[in-house]
């Protein structure tokens, strides 16, 4: 339920309205909006409080019952887009926001030369994977701590922010087979300047859960990507689950979904239609991975104009000093050249069709 | 087998060529290159034949064999993008071509009406349905003959081109109870511009075959929609259906497919990333229906902004003068003002974003 | 709507209720049922008629409104299952009934090999080919109207029945590049036994009216198959169209669906679920293709099994003498002696396992 | 790598191509035959090892190399099914085993009603969810360790054994906020007799690598659940996360997959053919999930014959006192008497139809 105060309300009016809440066992959220008039939004199950029982508090304009299963991350629940900013970054404006780096951090060597080149494309954000969930328990798993270390020292080094996947509460065993102190999670969030909650793992709620808890206090921004079967609304619900427990930083990352499509041609069918629901439905930023949209080189390009035209408030791209020779996502990654054709491409489509606005409606 | 002619070669040379192709059985299909230099396409199995066969004749520059179960519509057939002509309109050129119209035709008063605002919006090309296929027997099944008569009624009145699907070869019943004298695809090949194949009969490969063949004389244009759950390979081979029985006019038209995705929120999933690879596997022109793709009105802008940026090269759009009141498709149908709006947006992306070039690839 | 008239009711009861649709502009269809009780199904747009316009009516003991959009398929219009004779052979009794052949016929040596050891198998009803649709225009197309009196010579030979596709109403083109003279459907009409409509042309709805219109007389039993990516719902509408345009012996045939699952294990999805569905949902007789449910030979004895226990009516089964040389299907073909494993598998659990009662359901 | 050691093959023998095996640094796994004939896999990265390596040593009869992804569940690892045993119970025998029990524990009262029911019903293993994976945070997420605590008391009352559901790494939440002190993973070992994995965390890999870890020394059977969007090679490779961290002890859940169906009909599409290509393909035993096939009531019985007539190893059923006021999946539970029902027929199938022999394929 979200209570919307009229304009010149005072505080003691809305100390009423949250003695109301209080006393009746649920817990609130104050958004403060720019015209300096709050709203309200109540959680918890509703289903026994007439919207009476705030709308005649005095300062109270109106009373909003909010009709979706996804509450805090609806637009019912606040009309205005929610800015997640990292840095000099702000990911729900109308700039669209660009991350890219290696699919996975292979040595000192390679992530020096991909950060080097994304660094002088002017992207703010590097993207790199310490963590790897494979299908095959006999593929590389990532370098784990050691890569989060070389993640930290590229972003002393060029002032950039860092996002990288947390795979999981497990601890990490290495290639040497030692395993780490520390479970996955925590060392992340030691790292990071974005948490990556990857595609395998948008349905672990109770993962969901102990994330949102962890971050509650510094509200560490989290990129939460789609599961490659999951619907909208299973999104919504999951981004719910990290909202509800304390952080509200949440950015929803599309990607391509599983259909009956020939792998030859598109390992994964990009939903590109989904960034207009999900704007529509949710205040969260939506970004695309253009990378894992179709997992072929040749598509990201079109596919980053059409998630920019689209209306996403930003991408996050899959790039390889050495493409061929890649650990992992080789043919879905970008060279610096296209990576630098795409980020033009970006600027001009949004210079010319400004990003629909949504909170309007 | 794709045999290139050498710059200068002469109609003697060539003429060898052509007996050596039919002295083994094989039919061919001459491209006439824009500088002068002829490319022949061989058809048949030609699993037993040997390049050498042609390469030794003078004349020949190169020969070609195709590794793609689709020929004559594949880009390694002819790296040039065919173009299609209706009217003023060139499909595959630079410019993306617009058709918008109703669903269905549902009176003279409704096709006057909207018909009238396409023309003053300058779009070229109307299009509405007079035969529908409809999922239960007990719906509208089109004004047919009437519908087409109408249709043309418009053509003559404004100048605009028409499309209009032919359903099949089945005799057209109408509400009245009466037969019509022709069969479905016949009135079609006598009133429209371009022949619609819709997504239902994508598969029915007799009547693809009965198409090419009935219009192989006038080369009539024949826009093929994609089956909904039909692979870009199965699609490309409808095509060749067509295209091998003798009219080379074919234009590939996409939309939604059937996913596993929430139908409350996207009816079908746009797959935009399709746009990408039938532009680089074929050399017809392709088109996207942003209306059939999600099924909601709301995402059709969108969804139009995301097929050009991706490289298609034209759109296909419903719209209706009173959305709430049509017989079919009225909740993913546009108003005037949308798509006015919609061909704006079109023509601001492809000025500051080229057609990526996919010939030189 | 459904009326159903009393025990002991008299002709010109019924006819005043026949009356009284004619009167409304309605069509009919009734059902005489076993206990001498007549059920009247009424069809069209009822929903400006109260039930007590027939309920009145002396001699009619209830009416009932249908509410799905499939009408005289639905169990509503009637519960006892619709039975489908053939020769000796009745589809949706309790003995399930096997129909076996070649995925297409190839040449007399072939359909004479496999007939031989069908008809030493007691199996009643003989598959084969003569109109094969293709994904490719290049492939094989099918012997044709000299398939078709192949076929007709073997009914004669050996007393079996035999069901072959009609691909559509176009005329076939011989692999000499010879047109037949009569379209596929008239041919195959004259020639068959059962029509089958193949999965590509189930949405195929104005070729489904023409059917229906053109087997009124006859009734010819059609075996319809499911779409691959048919709902249901769609699957039990293109029955209706065929129904509700005259002929009522339609045999649901299912098959596997496509998903996302990967070919290599198997080529589409059993929807075994599906014969449980259909059973509940309508009044016509479901029988399963498990050579076409997953397309390896080694399935199709499990699937055969399965579809049996969850209450098929029957199976249509390809099998050739020699698959690995096959013209088209071998790797789903099942030889002689797998073949009579399945026919012994399915007595021996239909004798354990009644067929459920869905009548009464 | 498999290495076969011949028929009356020496001690001294095997320890010598165990030697090679560990002077290459690789690990193994050794199969005692019940012809007292050794089969020895050996683990890891053997593209460099030639089959000569083992194939020379006297005592070796001969060396296959495997050539799937997932070795160690694979059918060439080990031709014949690893029979996991619980109590009483042989899941991987000629008879089925069936597991029964409520969606979720929802009190003493609820749990110990039904317990009741399934123990005279002589089923021996009994289900129940303590953790519950929801996807709205706002649902009942299980009674937790006050729910392990209950499912420990029935089994010491009636000798059942139990499975139950291992959510994950984190700690619960209870109702009344409180959380709990072990993560619930830690919880499930000390509590139950199976642990389940549940579908949506198929494809946390941390956590299938940790609880094959957890359990290595105990070998606690472990019922892994197919991920509803999830190939079958995804599926086996899961699989092996567990038994190539020490724990061979995993049974393979199927249940119904994610497709386009209609969800008024089915929820999901059961994929009965997916148990004939684990039974070839993998040495592990395969039980069927009827309830979680299509998430209809209806639709158990036929489902639970269909998967026994398929060659499952065994059912897992969701049974509820009173399924309309069911806290969870009340639609698809069945009652005792469809409990009943089911277990019959499921062995008198068996009875006429002996498990096909995968082993000797």
């Amino acid at each position: 339920m979200i209570i919307h105060m009229k304009k010149g309300f005072t505080p003691e009016q809305e100390q009423v309205v949250l003695d109301r809440i209080k006393a009746r066992g649920f817990d609130y959220h104050i958004i403060h909006g720019a015209t300096g008039i709050d709203v309200i939004g109540v959680l918890g199950d509703l289903s026994s409080v007439e919207e009476s029982y705030f709308a005649e508090v005095s300062g109270v304009d109106k009373v909003v019952r909010i009709s979706k299963s996804y509450k805090m991350v609806s637009r019912e629940f606040s009309p205005r887009t929610h800015v997640v900013k990292i840095g000099e970054s702000a990911i729900g404006e109308e700039e669209p926001v660009i991350m890219a780096g290696p699919c996975s951090i292979e040595s000192r060597e390679q992530l020096e030369s991909i950060s080097k080149y994304v660094h002088e494309l002017t992207i703010p954000i590097l993207r790199g994977g310490a963590y790897k969930p494979r299908t095959s328990p006999y593929s590389f798993q990532g370098m784990g701590l050691e890569g989060l270390k070389m993640l930290a020292e590229i972003r002393d080094r060029y002032g950039v922010k860092i996002v990288t996947e947390a795979t999981g509460l497990h601890r990490h065993v290495t290639e040497e087979g030692k395993i780490e102190d520390k479970n996955v999670l925590e060392n992340v969030i030691d790292y990071t300047d974005i948490i990556q909650v990857g595609t395998r793992n948008m349905k672990s709620y109770g993962f969901l859960q102990e994330l949102g808890l962890l971050t509650k206090a510094k509200k560490t921004p989290i990129l939460l990507k789609r599961g490659d079967a999951s619907t909208l609304k299973d999104f919504l619900l999951a981004a719910e689950y990290i909202v509800s427990n304390g952080n509200p930083n949440v950015i929803l990352c599309l990607r391509g979904i599983r259909t009956f499509e020939d792998a030859k041609f598109q390992r994964a069918t990009a939903d590109i239609g989904a960034i207009a629901v999900l704007k529509r439905e949710s205040n969260l930023p939506v970004i695309f991975d253009p990378s894992h949209s179709t997992g072929y080189r040749d598509s990201v390009y079109p596919m980053s104009m059409a998630a920019i035209a689209a209306g996403a408030d930003g991408l996050i791209i899959e790039t390889h000093n050495d493409p061929s020779n890649a650990l992992c996502d080789g043919e879905q990654s970008v060279t610096k050249e296209q990576l630098s054709m795409i980020l033009e491409g970006t600027r001009k489509i949004r210079k010319v069709l400004p990003r629909p606005d949504y909170s309007s409606k």
